[in-house]
């Protein structure tokens, strides 16, 4: 089977998640990176791109003239990835949407929720497909929980803890020349919310995904400790779900010891289910009244949502990357069914504009809350 | 040295935390437990007087009963344990202290204010000292957590995270004959809070204890999950404490796959703690910009002021026991001090009124806050 | 009931292991300590057993002394506890077993196989009780895994891994003045083995206790890593069980960051089971090709073996000392069934000359094998 | 940069190991798969290798066939992935090696110590280089601990504990259809080592790597538990390696609750390492007296010989294929020096002919040692 030609908008040098979106797209060989506008300049995006082996006329100095060149070539890119900053997702989203290319997009979706919208127009105008790397949603043991509590082994869901600390951002790195740090504290490029949109986002996406439940209001108590801060660096959330479920979000770029501590605990009528980011491979379940049970990844309690996306067996620790690619991999698969005409069930589990809205609602609910004192607001 | 008489109301046959003053009264060898007001009816009290050792005259049939008898004996006892429901703490605690016998209470200090306030007083009228169980601050590695934090190795505290879930009470086993259960989950004996109450008092006390911060305001949402039940049995607490750092705090008792699930994270400026109460031995410390360190009860890392309260090397675990007999070590320290006309060193990390009326205050607000929507509510 | 009356031989200020002792005996409050050969010298012993609250005239300055003024009194100890350095058990029990008075003595059995044969007749010819504190076997957790491999649950046992690593002794302790490293690597005072004779002896038993097996033959290669240190400080084993089931021991005490690692692991034909002593309130059971169950003390998957030693429910943890206080409850249970005549079922569980004397044999073993280039010999 | 052209042999569809090897081939895209000889017949491999992308006229039905044709190619590979089992491994790379084509190989070597000599003397007459997948090297934590152990910050290495045990062959899966189980259990196929030579191997290497020690010799009890096994299950065997460190190593496949638990434990004179596979990015270091810490890959912990493998940061956990992966990225940077006429630093971390005849010799002398009942042997 061909690769699907791929294109890439951000991601140059010095770039942490652009590597992440290549070698997620590389990891099953389903795409072909060939052109790329990767950096704000065309120097730089030409220097990125040629050492990543890109040919010199396929890279550009902008999204609008790459978007524009390669709708116009016999072989030019079926679909790109999108790993800018916060600001820049619905404008080159919607160059990309509008000439019929499929967009792979970094969360959250925009900085704003107008530019939301606008992009939400734009997708619903558009033939091709827009997925949303909510990428934690792409490990085999979440897909697994998702599944156990759409079939009932947890029973009505009465209480969801999700957490997402961090450390890095303990003291004032955007003021000493950190980049990434520079423009994820800056609401002109990352939005209002600070660690809520950053990590915020993928806490609450996580727990929706794999409860199946909406937020239905929230109460948001967001700090921003480092003296100087723009944005929240801490944040603590009273979730209540549509259905009756209550629970916690706490996101926090300002708790030391923490990496990436991404955990989310949900608890129902009938047992419990316990997962941590940092090791993703065990997937902790308790049926009530019996003894936990240590489910891993590839093992004897994996259930077929996880087999699905595992490529290693049982004690084979699969990762972060492979997680990301697990969501390229369906990307693909969607991507060659829309190309035939067809709709692929893949887009059934696969985060899109729907995921990305609730995550602008949540940041702007989060900052809404926290503006009147932690009251509640519906989402 | 000679043993402190004791005597203990409440705590007959079946219930757990009368057995567990008792051992942990006998760890050390400092107590003689030597009357008892057991039960509530005076035949009860004597077969459980009588399997434990008592002489068959100091059984009694009441707390005021008890209360006459051994201050008028040349031998009667020099301190009390109040094992009983919450709702029977103060007018048991009043019989002894306006008796001049030292009182060892379990948690929460009442079951309302009002009695709260009317305990206070008697207090406050006593020569008599007067202690509270809040028995996980016994714990070595918290008396060190609590030491490093009053150091400065932590900076400024920032972020309080405690959680305290269990799930026994994940059905209406309230309905099915548990005792336990059944005066726990009825508000007159209990008082307005059910998990808040029981298990959130403890998780409250904790943050404190260990940070030396007060909580001044509360946003709590709580619930009754289970159907037909009169007081909550989780709750999700927003925390704001004098001086600025945040907080978020839960209890549940209707979360399956916890057991006992105390645990608590600190987060300041210059680096983060994190304990769990399952694992009582362990205190994660990393310093920002390190790598986390297992500091170890007895180990390499522990401080004096955990040496101060183990009984064994590193490597040799103790447990729940040893933890609550070092409150009752303190006690025994604190009375033979005040019997020699002085006051001990003890006392500073002894829980008692400040930290019951704290105590109450946390579950009154989270009551009065939930009521309301969970709007802020000072304690 | 009436409290046991409890000597005791060694123990004095500054050892370790006689604190443990007297706090295990007073846990259930079934023993009283009454008298005492504390120390070596009469001074000293005085000292000790004041400090203790024993009066003065049952302070001994010999165990012979004690031994013989104990027996002549009406109210004369009924039990004696010895916890002097391994050279001296043999002649210390023996006096009190000659005068009927039951013994509760630290492990290993003796310094040497024949201080251990001298012993064995003179329990042979005594009506006493004579009770080994391997205190291990103590713990609830491992009580529940014999119970699981005798009645099957494991299948027929074919791998057994034992390991107790320390790292107290890396430097050579013994020469700075550390009194518990000086009589511990002195072969007159300890025995032939080092490591092997004081961990290696647990390790042994334990792997014996669960499966109920005897090891046949070993083949074992014995260090001394520190240089001048007269006795082993590091022991690899091979075992070969009666009946075909293998295994490895590894006893070090020269291995940071162990601080007392007594680990065991046993898999049969249809499961397998983990435990480890640092965290004995768990243990780990896979039935074959199911998930792997944590079953915890007191919780939903603990059998009656465990339940019969706990006293605390699930996820209030236990620790060394009430497993160690299970061993001195048996005792207690023990000696009353012998003081009525009878023979208490404790008896079937509670170490005792065999067990002292098959680890006499296997550190007897553990030498000569490794003196013939880790030859196997038998046991 | 333009990509490796690579070849496989071995690795049609149904086979583990060949899509481990394609993915770490892949995931830095430095190597294009164009050619393979997937299969045993002709049919089979060009079915493999259709649905793998490659061209018709480069599926080949063995691997002369491929070797012929692909090095009278002016775009034929330059190097081949050989994947097949054991006892093919020989041949196989001869054929490449013998017309300058770099082989990267699958452990362990050969099937016989023959076969080794065979092909250490094709190796040393070839320009090519030969790589050995000892994937297990390629972890970060692996390199880092190889490099704090060689900067002397454990000091003098006394013990070595390793490790490998795994559950998957506790019945006779051989027996009943399992095509893995039945060459590995097949002496012809895998070697006289069963368990030994399948993972027995690694935890061999991976000792060897950290430590830089050699295995000087060996004492081996290897066990066929399985009724009608042909080759050994599991195997004990004591280590003594040049210089004086002792250690001991466990490899077993009938061990329930073990899916792939390879374990490595360092200790000297200074401090102790521990690491575990199946949680790669965590690695213990105690330095004695101190307290435990937690070092992470990416984390604040790392030193540049990790870093120099690492893909993502801190909390992005990391695994297996990544692992691989740096064996693959070790071997791109070699053979793109090769090819320019120089040697990359590369080589002095990667697995080669020499860590194959180890590991041939370690299998082996545990054969020759097992069936002299576990005397000493030498490697």
């Amino acid at each position: 089977m061909a690769k699907i030609r791929l294109g890439m908008v951000g991601g140059g040098k010095d770039a942490f998640i652009g590597a992440v979106h290549r070698i997620a797209a590389r990891i099953d060989g389903q795409f072909d990176l060939v052109a790329g506008a990767l950096s704000s300049t065309a120097e730089k995006s030409r220097d990125s791109g040629l050492a990543l082996g890109l040919a010199a006329d396929r890279c550009y100095g902008s999204f609008d003239e790459m978007a524009a060149a390669e709708a116009a070539r016999p072989d030019g890119i079926e679909a790109v990835a999108i790993v800018t900053p916060n600001h820049v997702h619905a404008a080159a989203a919607k160059a990309f949407l509008a000439r019929g290319i499929h967009v792979i997009c970094d969360k959250p979706l925009t900085a704003t929720l107008d530019q939301a919208a606008d992009l939400a127009e734009a997708i619903g105008a558009s033939k091709a497909l827009f997925i949303l790397t909510h990428n934690y949603t792409g490990y085999p043991m979440i897909r697994q929980a998702r599944d156990m509590v759409a079939s009932g082994q947890l029973g009505t869901i009465r209480v969801v803890q999700v957490e997402y600390p961090q450390d890095w951002l303990t003291e004032a790195s955007e003021a000493s020349g950190s980049k990434q740090a520079e423009w994820r504290t800056d609401p002109e490029r990352s939005g209002a919310g600070g660690s809520t949109g950053d990590i915020g986002t993928h806490a609450h996406n996580l727990a929706c995904f794999v409860t199946g439940l909406k937020v239905e209001k929230l109460a948001a108590d967001l700090q921003s400790f480092v003296p100087g801060r723009r944005v929240d660096d801490n944040g603590h959330v009273l979730l209540r779900f549509e259905g009756g479920a209550r629970g916690m979000l706490w996101c926090s770029q300002v708790a030391p010891g923490n990496e990436n501590a991404l955990r989310l605990r949900v608890y129902g009528e009938k047992g419990g289910l316990e997962w941590a980011q940092e090791d993703p491979n065990y997937l902790w379940f308790t049926p009530f009244g019996q003894p936990k049970r240590l489910l891993t990844r590839g093992g004897s309690g994996a259930n077929p949502a996880a087999a699905a996306v595992s490529r290693t067996p049982g004690g084979h620790p699969e990762g972060y990357l492979e997680g990301f690619a697990n969501i390229y991999a369906g990307a693909a698969e969607a991507i060659r069914a829309a190309q035939a005409g067809g709709r692929s069930a893949a887009l059934d589990v696969l985060p899109g504009l729907e995921a990305g809205l609730q995550g602008m609602r949540f940041v702007d609910a989060c900052v809404r809350s926290s503006r009147q004192d932690a009251a509640w607001v519906a989402l």
